[in-house]
């Protein structure tokens, strides 16, 4: 059986050495060269075009290249029976958290303005933050640990409203701005699904404090652009850090390029490791290989 | 008796406020109006001027408005006997553990180069560094956590070589060396003492690895200044963070202002929080009202 590896634009040769460095033996394939195709069990996939998976009559499971699965989880080419998985390790859990926090501190404490200055004028830091964080999946568990260790107070919003580690956490429509309205940073970490896609939207960014920010590192479309601009421009939020966006690459005449309350990163808040997405797509792989169904499969109706 | 501050040039009056709502009956005077300075147990002291001590007859204790004392233990006009005690909660301690995470999470991941990048080029991060930190009091055990927490490698330096959380500790000179060798992050939370002035020198800074990060925010005087610029030139580190200065405001000429590898901040890497410090300042001054030594004393021989 064979493993296929979809991610067209992408390069993917540190990741295809640790796939080899580990399973020495596997029968590993790089679309588009497909080879036989009826022999292809696994693919890995990131940016995958538009029916390619109905070529693949034999896949058993297909593993998001990365933390989100949204652009798997309803795709017609993808039989309902395939399960998709996600490859979202405690790596890559802690390097989103590690952006998180610098993001977060520089807002709290003004360092960008005061780096950038070329005389000695120190500002008072923003008093310390409250943290929210929309999804508490492993990103966001992960995350809230961060920020606990800087003794910042963390709630959260979740479909369940409920947190095995003690933190608050709210749950529906009216809880999501119950959160928004005590989190001065109020930071988006939930997977994209018809449930959530335009939560951010007029009605939550005007229960934000004023002077807070806003951090997006979930999806583009979880935000409505025009909202978000209309709400910058009336101070809540103070600032929006954004790192993913509706087109990316976000073109560079776009608005949020031009607004001086918007930061923008392109996409690298968390970037893949391949030595950890290596290892657990193996450990799926060997799963599949074996007949059992994977580990990290997400509910394909759900969404996530 | 009679608790005074002093602290010429710094607005002191939210610690003022604070330490009245705490402590509502409290004699409280503020540099230069000392009233009956014979009254007077207990002083604050930031930038306290040459000689003032020598006007406090009754002077119990004093203690820094901030993390480091070296500016208070060896004054010719404070006697051997008068205590001196820092004011360095948890509160600090976490305040610089978030700069340093954030000035360390923007060079480990590009963030600056990025986020004023007005076009759409992501940066690969650096690898995942490994964190040093000279220091391993208060501030750096906190420093530490905030590091581990996002699953860094942390080592230290420190007199005794030993730490009490399994961190792994080197001692000594060639200690120094050693742990200079295997950090792609180092940071100075030393104590100014006669044995700490100028660690950072040109034989430290030659053990560093290619492209890391130097990070100071004890004091200006632990870094040879000339040593660092050549080692800067060197690539070796390949950034310098600067939060301290041997000269404080740093001259608007001096050459770290123009070095394109150097990232100044105005020392504000941790500010006295203050609400914290009358909390600490008044558990110090309940203790010398009641003619017990006060806690967080330092050894003034030592130097911290």
């Amino acid at each position: 059986m064979a493993f296929l590896i979809i991610a067209p634009g992408r390069d993917t040769r540190a990741l295809e050495a640790e796939l080899r460095r580990l399973e020495p033996g596997l029968d590993l394939r790089v679309w588009p060269q497909l080879g036989d195709a009826a022999a292809i069990r696994f693919a890995l996939a990131w940016n995958a075009p538009a029916g390619v998976f109905g070529d693949l009559p034999a896949l058993c499971t297909v593993a998001s290249l990365g933390a989100g699965v949204d652009a798997l989880v309803d795709r017609p080419d993808l039989p309902e029976t395939v399960p998709v998985t996600r490859l979202a390790g405690p790596r890559l859990a802690a390097d989103l958290a590690a952006y998180l926090v610098a993001m977060t501190v520089d807002w709290w404490k003004r360092l960008d303005e005061q780096r950038h200055d070329r005389s000695w004028r120190p500002r008072p830091p923003r008093p310390a933050p409250r943290i929210g964080l929309l999804g508490l999946g492993r990103m966001g568990r992960r995350a809230a640990q961060a920020f606990r260790s800087l003794d910042l107070e963390v709630a959260g919003w979740n479909r369940s409203g409920r947190a095995d580690d003690g933190l608050p956490v709210e749950c529906g429509d009216d809880g999501l701005v119950r959160l928004a309205g005590r989190s001065d940073v109020l930071i988006n970490l939930l997977p994209l699904t018809a449930a959530t896609r335009g939560i951010i939207d007029a009605r939550l960014l005007a229960a934000l404090p004023a002077d807070s920010l806003l951090i997006n590192v979930g999806r583009g479309a979880h935000v409505i652009e025009h909202d978000l601009l209309a709400a910058l421009d009336a101070g809540r939020p103070g600032r929006a850090v954004l790192d993913v966006f509706e087109t990316e690459p976000l073109p560079d005449d776009h608005p949020f390029r031009r607004h001086p309350d918007v930061v923008v990163t392109p996409h690298v808040a968390a970037l893949t490791d391949p030595r950890e997405a290596a290892e657990l797509a193996l450990a799926q792989w060997r799963c599949v290989e074996r007949g059992a169904p994977p580990p990290d499969a997400v509910d394909r109706v759900r969404g996530y």
